[in-house]
């Protein structure tokens, strides 16, 4: 490693978290885990709301091998919950939900337009985001 | 181009943006323009309040070559306005202004902790991302 890239990736470290705040670069890539400290996935991305400028969802993956075969899970960011110790996101969704979850492959399209309150219904939350 | 590889970006692109909400993978690397459509930077993540689940700021990168030499300025997000002419965010912000404000090089530090009331303050916003 160069002294340049050590310094780049120090900086990258300190600029992208605080106490209050997250990049949404270091979000993305974070493991998901149950509260049993089983890991279950990664995210993928978050989707905002655009007039609201709220994250709505995290698009978790899961399975496949290097992008193959992975499914999306659309989660409802409220049940996400980050857990320092585990460095990552907890989230309490059993195999029986995960396994009827809303989901889409990697050659699946998506339309987020009249699916959200499929997502929202099926984990039972209400879609804080809009407003 | 192979369908595989058709397929994915087409789904890629469906995936990551709607009328409602935007990807955080979308958003980041995304043009910012002056209303007279000038490029001024690049989008290079977005800082998501850990409370409130609101974008906060969005972090523009401006000059430099591949990485090296590039400035950071950390705008508030209400500032971003999305073009779908231009294709990018649009941000009324002079040269006197982006001369002066806030902002951090690839090798220095920028601790959000401290600062984010300073980028408030230079822009004449309110936090809203906070609670």
């Amino acid at each position: 490693m160069v002294i340049g890239s050590n310094l780049q990736s120090q900086t990258s470290l300190e600029a992208r978290e605080t106490h209050e705040l997250i990049g949404s670069d270091k979000v993305e890539g974070t493991a998901v885990y149950r509260p049993n400290g089983v890991k279950i996935g990664n995210i993928a991305r978050v989707m905002i709301g655009k007039q609201s400028g709220k994250v709505g969802y995290a698009v978790m993956s899961f399975g496949g091998f290097l992008g193959i075969g992975e499914d999306y899970y659309p989660l409802p960011w409220s049940l996400l919950t980050y857990n320092p110790r585990l460095e990552g996101y907890e989230v309490n969704i059993s195999d029986t939900q995960l396994e009827r979850a809303p989901r889409y492959g990697t050659t699946e399209s998506w339309d987020w337009n009249g699916r959200t309150r499929a997502v929202d219904d099926y984990y039972g939350v209400q879609p804080g985001w809009l407003t």
